[in-house]
């Protein structure tokens, strides 16, 4: 039997392939559509909810022409129905504002739903130098 | 019957004591025992473990004089046994580095254990100006 951890782990693993795609078809889908749903890209204010959370994700991929992410898991805990992982992002990208490369710290929520593992919650800072 | 939420947030309110009351051993109380326990205080890099998590705690303590931290919650979710936070800390601190106020965006899990409530994850970061 598979633990909570594996499933969430494979959402997390189809969040970041998303992300790497730009596919905001492909994110939206491993976003859970029941609220509160929280989203912090590194250095914005805090979304809120299904529409601004898309929204955003939708003009991040407009603006970005390649994205690449390696995600390293740091800890992750929960029971069955909730849990959370903290890892380090390392990403590589290019798009209107040019090439950039930065590590990025995130914890993600995920919450078991009838139709499998839901992200509910991503909080991204920028890593320290 | 209070609710889940209802816990969690007694909780997140006795951590925030904690932290205004520069409480290291206050603070260790709201904390759980069991690993894996991940905290992020703004700019810093992720710290993993009892051990390291306290340790910051007394450090940040020692080098402050004062600090008033008005939590406002924004989103909060989870199930009986595993509940996420998230919240705007409104800071006004005071110690060595001279005085200082500002917002931070901060992100609080929770797991219910035998004696309650014990926060698992803290992840903070510097709110955008």
């Amino acid at each position: 039997m598979s633990s909570p951890l594996d499933g969430a782990r494979a959402a997390n693993a189809a969040f970041y392939a998303a992300f790497e795609q730009l596919d905001a078809e492909a994110i939206a889908s491993v976003w859970s559509r029941q609220e509160p749903l929280l989203c912090i890209h590194p250095g914005w204010e805090p979304l809120l909810g299904a529409e601004q959370v898309m929204a955003s994700w939708a003009a991040i991929f407009r603006h970005t022409s390649y994205m690449e992410i390696e995600f390293e898991e740091v800890a992750a805990d929960g029971d069955d129905r909730v849990v959370w992982l903290h890892g380090t992002e390392r990403v590589r990208q290019a798009g209107e504002a040019g090439q950039a490369r930065g590590e990025v710290v995130a914890t993600n929520v995920f919450r078991r739903e009838a139709n499998g593992w839901r992200m509910v919650a991503h909080h991204a800072s920028p890593a320290p130098r």
